[in-house]
């Protein structure tokens, strides 16, 4: 699992979700997080999430913080249960540096009714990704939200990486778990 | 899934860890998270953490909150990031209850240097199993520890209930998000 | 798991057979079965068994009966036994309405050479899918046909629903017969 | 998937329910159905559904026909739908014997409140198993049961084999099945 | 798992590693290696190997022996693994030919730096795959190469059989091997 | 993937073949390969090829090379290609060494009709498990044998670690293989 730090801008419409992305763009290979700053405007036609389609919600925010994850086995839940792993992080993460008033609600980070967060997890041919990006200004969304910005995160993509860093090692860290225990009966 | 608090006392020495204890002990078929009091003590030959038993740790504690979760699949991994997220979920319950002094580092919680909880994830022959527990007391522990007494949670099972009723909304909701997504390529 | 009765006309055509189908066309999240009622035409581009495709096979009939079933999982082995049992299922559903003259032949029944139904399985970038049709009308099909006109079912939306009601009760049993064993030796 | 018809009386006692149990008395390897007569008491010590086991249940019967599947996978899940196919596969042998009265429920055949079988599936170490068993006599059964006999199956064994033929077809035409089917969106 | 030698002359251009390959064009139902000879050149647009791409290498060979195996799983790290026993079997075949200069080195053949074949495995959507191309002439190949006809192999196609043979009795006896043992503690 | 040269003799008995054997005796944590050198004899109830149990078979080397591997999956079919791979990959080895007498018959390495090797795998509770030993002496052996002093191997721990090197490089070098390439159709 390694992590690669985008510094240039990249603008985010979906097509980003698509399996090798690290690969091709940053030439990580294996199980990887990518980070990057851009705008996100995901089209009806690029939607991954059926319920925003049926609901003909858009994304859409000038700037954000984003997270590409693959993982290159090709299990929907075990994606998901990750995603989850990875929002809570990202909200651990943001303690650390002093913002203490979010609550995590499912793959959703809030601040009482101000959402910082998109995203989603879904199966490539090859592989499971999960795309996940944090408003860092609020404004022009189409929902009440909170930035980064509002959290005098200066350093956005140093806080991208600490949060990548924290996933890689968590990743690890369950791979070892996974590896010391006995079976019970 | 669905959880079941066990409002005796129950002493947890290790072989409560094992496949079928929620049908066995409480009548959950499925899925489940069963919530009990009681002392902790493990002793070596119950240990089901290789780490421990070769550093020949033991594991004590007057009086804890237990979690046992079992999922029926066999799949280590998952339940090894499932683990992490009900430790994730366990401090984000407590932020409710206003503990904001809490973090979380795999799948201890701690405030500052003093540990709240143990866990391990296993497998049993046909499922898989999750053992969470959380001081209430921190008295005579073998290593510097906190306890929910320390944060003056008053109704430690209804404390449980919360995470148990949490954590089983969230498996339905990541169910659910596994059935809404179209494949990307 | 849960079922829809959809009361419209709905003309299969292959194209049914999609992933999310029951999402975005009746709002069912998660493992669902679908019935509904409409002619049956399926072009060689929009097959699915090659074996059809190579004998040129095509399909068609009048007015019949569908039923298109979604589970979650990725494995085709089992989404075939799952066929083979909502095959049989169909077959003893039809007994309850006095129908004892059919025989199944893997994912066929036949009233003697008389082909009651047609039916596949495949999988989709996110989960495992089936289609059965049964045959209302025998009229005007390539092969010696049987329908569920010939048997008097008048409420043929009624025995599908029958139908759709005792899988998703065998598959919530199966759920439950998993959970209760413990490993042998 | 081969079979084995063992024409010595063999008393099924529920230790028959072991991994390798074909090969080691049979020299079936791979995936087999092995058929044999005999009485069946399984004490509570070598019962595996627990459910029983919780309710005190006992399982006796003077002579019954006995199969016992291996599948050399180890997915539970599917290990149950296989079970269901098989006892749905023998009320659909029982009817070419002219038996037009039983119906299924779930792994059990009744004909009105009498019941024809026990069965059960489970995993073992390498492997996933199923028994069933179907009285020949119904004389002193705990409960109200029917026997093969009652159906004036004369040829015991032989009804045995074309059930263990049946069902190794089968399982030949799903592996067949699953291998001709291109994916759909 | 079957074996195919196809005589007539078969270019491959990469279209060829798509799902069913064997039985659309061979009518092999199942697991399958087909063996076939002509020349290989894949443009970048069909190309598998996104190494291949990203470093635009292109694949050509004026005449190679193919292999095109396919089996009906889809764990693409099982796939590697086989393809990887794969070469190896190819080379111990070339062995009983009295070639004894080749080393393997992953998935390629080489005798010193001139290599010997091309490979790449991956998934489709319902199944995997592995092709192999063994160069039988050297000439006009982009890199340094060796071909069959260096070996004086004079029955190219008859070698190929002796590989897909031996492939298809190690796949049947790995199958067997997976069904005598017992598990450990 | 990491791997041990454990420099002490080591008998094996059979009871190594145990899971978390590496991380219990040689504190190696994750899939991993451990290089020893002892006797070898096991008995009857340490056998787990039933196969060799049923035919009385027994196994006995004065002398001998071992190699136990896990990975933490549990996938036996799995860890039997990966077997074939380990002994595909020790004639290549031998090979370097200037061994080129030697072939393989699925798990076995033969010199003509005499046995180099003996091999195994299984799954425990947690993780897949492979065993072969290599004679050194061929001393005193139940069936015609060849080991590696006849080869004039004289650091015979320094031949297996560039076997487990090998092994590791390999299947790191596999894993990168899975994560680099597109589906196909």
């Amino acid at each position: 699992m390694k992590y690669f730090i985008e510094h240039k801008l990249l603008n985010y419409d979906g097509s980003q979700l698509q399996s090798l992305f690290a690969y091709k763009n940053f030439g990580l290979m294996g199980d990887s997080i990518s980070v990057f700053r851009g705008s996100c405007r995901v089209e009806q036609n690029e939607m991954v999430d059926m319920e925003d389609v049926l609901a003909k919600d858009w994304i859409y925010s000038e700037d954000m913080l984003h997270f590409i994850v693959e993982h290159f086995d090709m299990d929907l839940e075990k994606a998901i249960i990750r995603q989850r792993l990875l929002i809570a992080t990202i909200k651990e993460e943001l303690e650390k540096f002093g913002v203490k008033t979010l609550s995590r609600s499912g793959d959703d980070l809030y601040e009482e009714d101000k959402k910082l967060s998109v995203s989603i997890s879904t199966l490539s041919p090859v592989s499971s990704m999960i795309h996940c990006g944090l408003n860092v200004s609020k404004l022009n969304t189409p929902i009440p939200t909170i930035g980064l910005g509002d959290f005098r995160i200066q350093d956005v993509l140093g806080f991208g990486e600490s949060v990548a860093k924290h996933y890689c090692d968590e990743v690890l860290s369950m791979r070892l778990a996974r590896c010391k225990v006995r079976g019970v009966s």
